[in-house]
Parts: structure tokens; sequence; C-alpha cells
């Protein structure tokens, strides 16, 4: 066989292996996430940990997917993420059921890393999807609900930056961009530099209210004051004006439940995000150079299984969770006490006693004979 | 692509999905085991999903593997059983832990099963494995929790049905077979056919004693009864011998402990067993036709892995452990009580009011606004 050599205890790059203690925080993360998913009414699904690749799509996670060639000959692919999983499965098998439907998960996805990156190939990730439900109150219900998994956690200073698609789309349809045109722009302004926005712009010879638009995503502020700037430097563009809406009233939503300290905007968020098509959010920490997760609004994906219908979501990675915590010091699953020793002239009266002890409650570690 | 069409909403052929009370039940037969192992002071495991091919040997679940090639050129496969990646990790990340060591795991597995099988690819499997501690107590221990799981589980009527690869394995090393014989005597020793392996054996010229031990095992009684006959019709063979005092020592010693009527003999016992070098067991239900899990010794195993030591264990599979649960009438999981419809004259207020019953312990869903 070819392939890098290894020896008999290592194990392949970016696989995950847990022991002890480490398993111990992880269930205890799971269990209080998964304890605010079911307190909002959403329902567990274990989904297949591989499916047929084309239901994976051609997205940015596409090149990340582990595939392999079923016994009957079709190209299977190990699950890089969950909400696809999701879709099909509320377009087929939950086909009967009325929406909205409010379904959540939580295991491992599978993404191929080069070996270099140093990144994990396994990821543990937790979420929730709101399937076929009023817009506006289904973003804000599970911004909500993220936001209450960061309490329960105990997770101190998380933020959820809350940006839309149709922004810099409708800024970019209206300017006429299409392709690399597209991606010189979203690079430019993710990375905050307003020349460049404006030079790319001006060598295809656009100006005017719509690339001063553009050029202003570098500079928005994350205070609720941006959504202001936004409304009125946008006023030229109705598409990305109706966005910035969208997530105005979220927010006042959100400000009106107590969530206003939570918030931050990201109106300036440009990333590819493969599926999403309106409200856009991410969860980090802003000591920490990492997010703990993310999530949006998918109203396009049910179609492509047949059942269209609007849609919202979001997942936290347990994995990078657990590192906040850790950091943070607010691992709280201690392990539990020694176990008892038990012990007896033979091993019947050692496993008699041990049994009995057993039955009273105890944890026993069943000793010498 | 070729392969077997599929609809979009279609999943694989094995592959699972649970929804709702399916996924409730899952999880709380799950909690309920794992309870025990922790119990018995097992610690977790989370093993990768996926290790180098050769981790899983050659052994039957080779062909049973579904495998493919890693980023690096390296042969990867998908865990067919957790047993192996526990061996490899006590021998290699633990390597300075000290004997005994007492771990556990749950998860899911994938195998390849032919479609037209109508097995799952995927099953969940939950076990433990008892590692480098003293021969008896340690199979004495396992058997044990594996009873107090089905006493946990309410499950009715369970039986653990002891063996030992070295009855049949001493017995035909001392007639001098190899190879097909050895199959040959497998397949009619299995299916309890004295005349079968009465000829096969003369057709080799072995008789006498040895050839009576092994027209023995087809009609050989799963009560107490059996280890006294064993004794004497094996005095003839003693490593077989040894193999029946071995079992005869565990059975003394969970008799003791009050277990005494979860047990059967199944000194017959002959399938092919892998890894298997001592103890053998399967738990099953006299009337159900698929056993629940199954476990055994395994001394070898390890010292593939480079730290040579004794280890037995078991596993429970969650799929049938469910299946018998319900036709029992045993699971007990009901859905918890409707939630709460929450709603207010506008978002804001009924996220408001959702978000002051749940901290008040509520479970809610957000309603129309």
């Amino acid at each position: 066989m070819s392939g890098t050599p290894h020896t008999r205890a290592q194990i392949p790059a970016g696989a995950q292996c847990f022991v002890g203690d480490e398993a111990r925080r992880r269930r205890a993360i799971e269990a209080r996430v998964l304890s605010v998913f079911e307190g909002w009414d959403y329902e567990e699904i274990i989904p297949p940990l591989f499916d047929y690749a084309d239901v994976f799509g051609d997205g940015a996670l596409a090149s990340k997917t582990y595939s392999f060639v079923g016994r009957d000959g079709s190209l299977l692919a190990l699950r890089p993420d969950f909400t696809s999983l999701l879709a099909k499965i509320a377009a087929g098998r939950l086909l009967d059921r009325p929406a909205p439907m409010r379904l959540y998960y939580s295991g491992e996805v599978l993404r191929y890393e080069p070996p270099q990156a140093g990144r994990q190939s396994e990821l543990h990730q937790m979420g929730l999807e709101h399937l076929g439900g009023a817009g506006r109150a289904a973003d804000a219900e599970v911004l909500a609900i993220a936001a209450e998994c960061l309490d329960a956690l105990d997770a101190r200073g998380c933020v959820l930056a809350l940006g839309h698609v149709g922004v810099f789309g409708g800024l970019a349809a209206a300017a006429g961009l299409a392709g690399d045109d597209v991606e010189t722009l979203r690079e430019r302004i993710s990375r905050r530099d307003p020349e460049g926005v404006a030079s790319a712009l001006r060598r295809r010879g656009i100006g005017g209210a719509i690339a001063d638009g553009l050029v202003g995503l570098t500079t928005l502020g994350a205070g609720p004051e941006a959504l202001d700037q936004a409304v009125e430097r946008f006023a030229c563009c109705p598409p990305a004006a109706r966005a910035v809406g969208e997530v105005a009233e979220v927010v006042a939503a959100l400000a009106a439940a107590g969530l206003g300290p939570r918030l931050a905007l990201d109106l300036g968020e440009v990333r590819g995000l493969d599926y999403y098509t309106g409200l856009v959010f991410r969860i980090y920490a802003p000591d920490l150079g990492f997010e703990v997760g993310a999530g949006g609004r998918y109203d396009a994906l049910l179609a492509r299984f047949g059942r269209p219908m609007p849609a919202v979501g979001f997942m936290l990675g347990l994995d990078r969770l657990e590192r906040l915590l850790e950091r943070q010091g607010r691992l709280g699953a201690a392990p539990p006490p020694a176990a008892e020793v038990v012990s007896g002239p033979s091993l019947g009266a050692a496993l008699s006693r041990a049994r009995e002890r057993r039955a009273q409650g105890a944890r026993v570690r069943l000793g010498g004979s």
C-alpha cells in the first residue's frame, strides 16, 4: 500500500480520539446544548453518516468531502455537514409533516483537510434547523436559542455577529458585476481595504452611489448605529436596503428580548456562504480568533429536494466550544469521585458484594479477590 | 455516475435515519447502558470514525469494511467495530497507563452488507473492554456488567450463553485436524448433526475419546449439568478440559453473585470467532431469533499493536436492543409533554416572553406573533 508510512499505534492525521475526562467534558457540553434545543421544542434527527454524494451538492464543501464507492456502484460521501441531510429528510421521509418543522442534530462530520493544515478531519457539530416557518420570527428564534446555548455553557463574552448575503449581493448585482470581479471585491472587502475596492470598481467603470455603497462595506461599524448608516447608504439599491431592513427587524426583536448586548453587526460579511440566501451570522468570542458556530437562512436548499420552503438554522462546533471553555476556565465537568474498590475472600464473594453496592447506587471497581 | 438509480429523497440501502421519538428512545437506551458502564468505573473513549485499514486486520470483518483512500494515499477504513480501535489506543496513546484499563465506547460502526440482505450498514454499538486484568475475575466482571445492563433496560428473559473457543479448538488440534476439515466440523457441529460429525471423523480415520468428544459437542445441554458432563467427556484432552474449567470457574462466581438464572452453557459454540482466544458469550432472548450482544476474551490482539496483555470485553447492539424492548413493550421513553406555545403582540414581545418562560424551566414553542 502506498501512502505516508505510519506506525502501528499512530492514528491518521486529523482523526479524533478522546479519553476519559476529555470524553466526559464533551458529553457535558453536548448535554447542555441539546437540553436547550429540546427546551425550544426541537426534535432530534439521527441522520446517516453517509449518503449519495450528490446530496452534498457542489458548494465549498464538495472539495472537502470524503467519498467512496458503495457496493452497488453508487458514489457515496461521508457527511461533511448536516444541513443538506436534514433538508433532504424534511423533503423525503418527513414529507407528510406540516411546516414549520423544528429539527436538531448532534454528531460527527468528516472533512478532508490537508495534513499540513493541522485541522481536524472529524468534527462534532450540534445544530438545529427551523424549516418552513415565518422568516423574521424564525430568524430571531434561532438566534435567541444560540444565545441561550452560550449562557447554558457559561461561555463569556460571546457575540452573535449578524450580516445578510443580500447586502453585498444586492450591491454587486446592481453594479452589474459577476464571476471573478465579484470574487476580487469579496476578497478586498473582507480585508477591509477601501482603496482596493475603489480601484477595482474604477477599473470596471463603476461609480456613483452603488460604488460608494460597496466601498462603504469596508468601514461599517459593529454597533447598532451601523444599521442607520446602512439604511442611508444603501437607499440607492432596494435589494440591499431590504436586506438591511430584515436585519434591523431581527435586531429589534432580539433587543426587546434582552439580547441586545449579545449582538454585533457585520453587514460587510461577504464570504462565499454556500447555500445561504438571507440573514447570516457567526458566533465568536472577540479575543479568541475563531468562531464557535455559525448559521443563516437558506431559502433555496429545500427546493433541491423537491419541497420548496424557507429555512434557517445554525450549528455550534463542539470541538471549538470545548477550546473556548477551556481557555475561559469554564469546563465544569469534574471527574466523578473515585469508585469504591470492592474485594472479597473469593471471586464470587467479591462479585456478590460489588453487585450489592451497585444496587445501592455506588460506583464500584472490582479489586483483587 | 454509475450505480443503482436513486431519487432525490432516497437514502442509500442500509443507512440509518431516526426522527423524534425514535431518536429519544435510542438516547434513553444509550443513557441507561452507559450509566451501568460508568457505575463499574469504566472510562469512555471516543475513537476515530476511521483509521488505517490495517488496524481492522484480516478477520471476518475485513470483507465488510468500507475503505477509501486518504489524501496522503493511505488506505483508510470506516470502523467496522470498536475492539481493534480500543486495543490500538490502549497500546499507543494510553501506553503509559498501568493495567488493568477499563474502557467503554458508544457509537456507530459501518459495515458493508449486500443490499438484498436487508441488513443495516450503520449500527450503533455500546461496549466495554477490560484490558490487562486477571483472567477469570475480568471474565466474571464483564458478564456481571452485561447482566446489569439488561436489568437496567428492564429487558426480560435474556440469557448469557457461555462457551470457550478452547473446547472445540483443543479437540480439533488433538485430532490433528486443520483447514477445511476444521471448517467442515464447525459447520456440522453448529447445526447439531452428530452423524455428520462422526462420518467426517471416520473419513479421516479419527476415533476414540477425541472423536467421541467432538461428536459430544452436538449434544451438550445448556444447563449447569453440562459442565460436569463436559469435564468427564474431555478428560482425554487437557486443553479442552482446561477450557471447561475456566468456564466452570466463571459460572461459579456468577452463580455466587446471584446471576445463575441468567446463564446458559453453549460449550458446542464453534463459530469462527475472529480474535477470541478464551471464554466467549452471546446475549440473547430465547424467543427472539437474534442476539443483542456478544463478547469474549482476546488475549492475542493487543500484541498486534505492540503491548501484549490479556483482554476481555463485550458489546451490545443498540439497534437490536431497541427491537427487543419494542417487542417486549418495554420502550419506556415517553414523549415529553407538549411544549407551551408562547406568542405576543409583536415578535419582540413573544420572544421576550419565551425567554422568560425558558428561564423558569418551561419548554416553549414560539407561536405566531
